[in-house]
Parts: C-alpha cells; structure tokens; sequence
C-alpha cells in the first residue's frame, strides 16, 4: 500500500489541458501541458490527456502502479459515477466516456468531475487556509461557471449539473446568451460581456486605450484590460464596474437563498482585475443581501489561479478513501 | 419508553397559531388553534402557544409526560440549536428564547425551526408519496417563503438563515419590499403584488369583478381572487399570469443553480388559484432551465394545506432521534 503514494490531477479546459503528479503531501512534483485541439474529436483529446498523464510521471520518475488514482476535471454535465461526459459544450464533446480509456491505459482508479465543481472543492480544501463549510466558487472568464460546496461536500444535485450560475438569468430581455436564453448572468457579467460593453463603446465613437492595445474586439484579453486600468481608461472601468455590479446582485442573491460562508471568485477576468472589481462586488453584494445573511459571508478572490481544479482533485482523491 | 408515543407539532404564525397533537402511526389525533395576537408582546404569544399545546393534551387525553417532544415552526430567522428566533417581523420578535420557557412548562425535549423550513420538509416526508432528495418548497401567501432540502436534509446555511427566496432581488428596478430593498421576489410575485397590480389597475378605471366581490383592496383575499378566476376575470387573470410568470422564472433559475428534484408550490394563494397558474408557471420556468436541469424536475402543487410545517415537525423530531 505504501507504493501507491502519488495522484495525477488534470484539468481538461476548452483551450488547454493541465496535468499534476501531486506527493503524498499535496504537492505539486510534476507538471505537464498541452492544447487541447477539440476540433480533432473525443478520442484525440482523450490521447493527449493519457499523454499529459505519462508526462507527469517520466519527468518524476514515478511509475503508474505508484499512482493511487487519476482525476480529471471536465467543463460540462456529466456523470460522476458513470464516467461519462453528457454534454462538454467547449470540447464539442457529447455522451463521451472518459473513464473507461484513461482507466484501461494506466489501470488505475479514474475519475471525473465538472472543473467548476473541481475547483471549488480545491479552493475550499486549500484555497483559502481555512475550511468555509458552504461555500460558492464562482469562475469569471469567457463564460461564467460555478461550484457549490455545501456542508462541506460538492452539492451536485439530482443529474450532477448543479451549479451552472452562468445561466441563472439576470434580466430576461439583456442579451442573447450562448445556451439561446437572453440575459443569462454569463452574457451579463463575463470577459465576453464585458468585451462587447467595449467593443459598443469604441463603435460610438468613445475613446479608449484599448485601442491602442489591440486589434482584436473580439474578446478583449484580461491582460489588456488590466493594462487599460492601469491607464486609468474610463470606458474600460465603466464596464469592469458593470459587470461588477452584477456579479455583486447574483451574490447577494445567493447570500440570501444560501446563506454562504464564503464566496471564492476566480479565474482569468478576476486574476488580472479582481482588486478593481471587489469593492463593486463587494457593496453590490450587501445592498442586496438581508444583514443576517451578509454578516459574516466573506468575498474573497482565490489565490491558487490556474491550479484551484487541480487542487480539487487531490480532494476528491481523498474523498473517494483513496489518497 | 413505550410511553412517550407522541410530539406536539405547533406552527406559529403571524396570525394564527396551529398546533397538532400526533401519534406514532404519523396520525394528527387532535388539533387546536389560537389567533396569534402578536401586539401583546411575545411573553403572550408563547403562553398561547402553550396553551394551544395543553388543549391538544387534553382534548385526546394524553399527558404530558407521554410526549416524546414539543416543536414550534416561527416565521423568522432563529438558532435552532440555542433556541432562540433572531428575527421575525411577523411577530414582532427579536432575540426571543421560545424553547426555555415550553420546555420549562411541560418537561419535554422542545425544537423551533423556521416555518418555511418545517413546511418543505413536511411536504418532503409526507407530502407528496415520494422523498424528492433535493427540493425547494416555495410558500406564496402575503410575502413568499422558501425551504430547501438537499440531500433529504433541512438545508439551513452558515447561521440559520437559508432559504430566503422571498428576498432574492428579480429587478433592481422594481417595487419596494418590506424588507427595504426594491425588485423581490416577494416584492414582485407575491399576493401582496398581485393585490397592488389589481388596485392600480381599478384606479387607472379598469374594470374587474373584484369591485363587487370586495370593498378592501389593501389585501385581497386569495378566495376573492378565486371567485374572481371563476367569473374569467381579465384583470385578476393578467395579474396572475404576471406573478406566475416571475415564480416560474426564479423556478428555473434555481434549476439551474440547485438541479433540483422537485419545486413545490405551497400557502393561501397556491391552494386557491394554483390549477390556474401552474401551467403558466411550468411554461415559463422551462423557458428558462437549462434542459439537463429541467428534465425530470417536477412542479408540484402540495397536498398538505396548512398542515405541511406541522408535519415538518414529526420528521424533524424522528431526524433527532426522538419519535
């Protein structure tokens, strides 16, 4: 028993695959990485994970029969017990099981779980020093996802799809959102809401640095909106402020459903421009929360950045009694 | 041991207290009933409480010391574990020790929970032939109340104070509510909204049955609405339609966030106008849950009346080991 120490943790994103060979003091010993090329189909992302996986271990020197289990988070609706992705809308994956081949290559535990609800249990085992018992992650980037902990376990609900905070809808006539629905909080509040705000302004003929950054409108990347912060950029700022508000309403409200420990915002968009946000967040969220509620919730921006669904996994490892 | 065979369920309410005397068949053997009379301060309502309590005792001629335990729904927020209601503006009550003095009275085990919290799990015990693992009961009467049961259990947040669905905030922009904020739930969907859509509507000279059937438009009477539907009134109808609408929105909403087992719609004016708004309910919460979470989620109306938080008590007394 003593062999099967480490764990690898992948985390499968729409863009790119992250992989970690983690010790049995939760450390990170190896890392691997690769695109994802979704457009090659299931089976090739699934060889590239398998790839990741073997590259963890070479560069560590560690051998697959030392592995107590593999975890792999996934953006999408699926079945945690089954193995099986229902529906991974950024790898254009339907129906797709992803235990069975990674299971039969390395013969080794392997399981699944949506990244969000992954990174939420990261954040919530060694995010934040301290153990929040319900707990909201919630991930700002091209779209918006979100991972409740609640007494302290992931809350996955009746078909495991839980959590798609992204589509509580805000305003039902805003803006036509990805999933059909208008004014879904992800077409209100992302980096993909905020960047059309801008991509508004700039065609009114409103000035901003933006455009002395980049070329492409079409998704303004985090790292020239904080570049435009830093240039103090009103139209950059009235939109990071919007979407600020938003986010903050959406928390209040589950402050008030919930009564939250811990709200835990993460991802792209809040990395590179949290500090400006979270006071708008912040205020939003206590006009709206009752004060019983709000009292003592905290709002916090996760400090373990890309790593937060890796970090799930060693929880979730731990979970099933196998690390 | 044989002989504690009973609790006494009690559902305080802000106009009305209920109490139920039950045997261990799960069977409500005798029942009493007090108005409230909250202005003669709390000291008076909790010696009706108890004597509504001594009324059941008596009418069945159980004694005291067969009770296996006494337990009292509050419409507030309270601390289950020491006993004492927070919060309810109903009752005028802040910081109230309710159990200490029942206890004192009758020597037996006593609980509170909050009402709302009391009626889903009543309705998730005995309400509906089937336990639904997750389910939120949503009370709509003169503001709108809401439980939640994750996982079979009371789900109650960091201090006691989940489920406050009534104030999740729909449209910034709305009417004022209660609680100050403006856009409620409760604010925007409640009989209270309805009432005040119906009066605004007879003030800008609409004609509606609800003139004749009633001289008090401050609160409408959920049996006049009723009487109303019957004579296919436009205005009640269309006021209706509206709410039903909002109620669906924040269903599908929780949809998505809590991918629930079961929505049950309970309170005065679901029993008296639910057949009607149901279908308009259903429609527009499906036009706004994503179909993975939508797809086997049922929307119920309850079964249970005014019963279902003193059921709740039968199930919180056997989840503490006492019945």
């Amino acid at each position: 028993l003593k062999k099967r120490q480490y764990i690898v943790s992948v985390d499968a994103g729409g863009t790119k695959i992250l992989a970690a060979l983690i010790d049995s003091d939760n450390k990170i010993i190896s890392r691997a990485k690769k695109s994802t090329d979704a457009k090659n189909g299931a089976n090739a992302v699934i060889k590239r994970i398998i790839e990741c996986i073997e590259s963890t271990l070479i560069d560590s020197k560690v051998k697959a029969n030392q592995l107590a289990a593999i975890v792999v988070g996934i953006p999408g609706s699926l079945n945690s017990q089954k193995g099986i992705v229902y529906l991974a809308p950024n790898l254009s994956w339907r129906n797709i099981n992803v235990v069975n081949p990674i299971k039969r290559h390395f013969n080794i535990p392997t399981f699944i779980e949506n990244d969000a609800n992954l990174g939420a249990l990261g954040i919530h085992h060694f995010g934040l020093g301290k153990k929040y018992e319900n707990l909201l992650g919630i991930f700002v980037g091209t779209g918006i996802g979100g991972g409740l902990i609640l007494n302290n376990k992931i809350y996955r609900g009746k078909s495991f799809a839980a959590g798609e905070i992204g589509h509580i809808v805000i305003n039902p006539k805003g803006e036509k959102c990805g999933c059909g629905n208008y004014g879904c909080f992800e077409a209100v509040a992302s980096r993909t809401a905020i960047t059309r705000e801008i991509k508004n302004a700039i065609k009114t003929g409103k000035k901003t640095v933006v455009t002395k950054l980049t070329n492409n409108y079409d998704l303004i990347k985090s790292g020239t909106l904080a570049a435009a912060l830093k240039s103090n950029d009103k139209i950059v700022k009235k939109s990071l402020r919007s979407a600020s508000e938003t986010i903050g309403l959406v928390i209040g409200n589950m402050s008030n459903l919930l009564d939250l420990n811990a709200v835990v915002l993460a991802d792209g968009l809040i990395e590179a421009v949290g500090d400006f946000m979270l006071p708008v967040i912040r205020k939003s969220a206590e006009d709206v929360a009752l004060p019983q509620n709000f009292k003592g919730m905290k709002i916090l921006i996760s400090s373990l950045g890309d790593d937060a669904a890796l970090y799930g996994g060693i929880a979730l490892a731990k979970e099933v009694g196998l690390f």
